[in-house]
């Protein structure tokens, strides 16, 4: 089974976002046991000019998303940025995870070359498919997951790292 | 240019990892700037259980370093985990690099079967090496990576998305 842009790109962002969402209900599980109110959880940040929890779920959601939609040539579908409660949270993620489950390998596999057209900050930047997923698309993710997390534990939730990567299988 | 074992993992991590000493040289500059002692930075953490800044780096060394070895069925040298400076620290993120620029492709393309014995935690866990490489090495060292820098963005560095991804070329 040899790696393909497929293999490398919609399988591993599930697996993240599966897992985000499973550290999103730690988030509200912590807030109701310890009668937090969860829109203090959701707006929380680790530095007054970084995001809040909402806006890294919301960003890694798009990024994903968009990650694979520009890989395949279509346009994905935008999702307004609107969640203020950790169950509409959940919901962003797991139906990021039901839109990355609808491409097939053949829409993303042999994109290694194909030039992806993205703005940033106002300005065009062109990517080769392969570098596109491997130095933004997926540390982006990652990144804003892994954000996620950070705030969460930040603010007391226990969570450990099996909860960001997953059980691994043996 | 087809996707291959060695383009999804060495050139990734040692992007991510040159990205990580930037972030760090950040960091020394800002304690200089700010008259603070470097080693609170370098023993700062986002909650009182997780791990501070230095074993981050350590970590995501470990991880990439291993990860490349196992899947080229070598042994990594092994780095005494006894950073206690700025420079100290960026000399294991860069003698990382290094060592993953010592691998050829040939050393890991075709190793998406190659079954890869982990100890975590005292269990001794098998994968393939295309789900170790995807769900184990890279999301473990991005994670570490995006904690070095939230715990710095939580300190007061300023630092911004470029400084973990690196710039995108156009």
């Amino acid at each position: 089974m040899a790696i393909s842009m497929y293999k490398a790109s919609v399988p591993p962002l599930i697996r993240c976002l599966n897992n985000l969402s499973g550290i999103l209900e730690k988030g509200a599980a912590h807030a109701e046991n310890k009668g937090i109110d969860p829109s203090v959880l959701i707006h929380s940040r680790l530095f007054p000019d970084m995001l809040p929890l909402a806006k890294q779920v919301q960003i890694a959601s798009d990024v994903a998303r968009k990650g694979a939609a520009r890989l395949a040539g279509i346009e994905a579908p935008s999702i307004e940025d609107n969640e203020a409660s950790f169950p509409e949270l959940i919901t962003r993620s797991s139906t990021t995870v039901d839109y990355l489950n609808t491409f097939t390998p053949d829409q993303i596999d042999g994109t290694e070359d194909k030039i992806i057209s993205l703005p940033i900050r106002g300005e065009i930047y062109k990517f080769p498919g392969l570098p596109y997923l491997l130095t933004f698309v997926k540390p982006n993710v990652y990144f804003h997951v892994t954000t996620a997390y950070n705030i969460l534990r930040h603010s007391g939730v226990e969570l450990g790292k099996f909860d960001y990567l997953g059980k691994p299988e043996h």
